[in-house]
């Protein structure tokens, strides 16, 4: 797994191709990003346009439908 | 769990605030679709800016980093 830390001390995860999964506080809430980064000109890594980020709730609600969405794309 | 199926048949689980996790087939590729809701004026909900459509590549990466990711929000 290639983890890491954003400038921020937000840890994020790699899931390929400049995507990224972690979170962030933001005005005391927690939030889960699942997001595309782009390389800027200056070769620093930045936020992209394609991307979600989930409150908590959000993000337990997506753990808990995982388990059927994944037996829903085995049965595909 | 609320779960439905969109225009074209593809399942989808609401995870709150018209946000939706689901899946659909493009040319031949299965992608895994996060993405935000609206409701058009004739009524009608259609999909919105925000979001990410993953590779199935990338939302199996995406399945093994969770334990690390909810670990680590755990001991926020």
């Amino acid at each position: 797994l290639t983890q890491g830390k954003d400038a921020e001390g937000n840890p994020f995860w790699e899931i390929g191709n400049n995507r990224r999964i972690g979170f962030s506080e933001f005005k005391g809430t927690t939030l889960v990003n699942i997001r595309e980064f782009y390389t800027a000109p200056n070769g620093e890594l930045k936020p992209g346009k394609k991307g979600i980020s989930l409150t908590l709730e959000q993000y337990k609600a997506l753990l808990r439908v995982l388990p059927e969405l994944n037996a829903s794309l085995q049965a595909e």
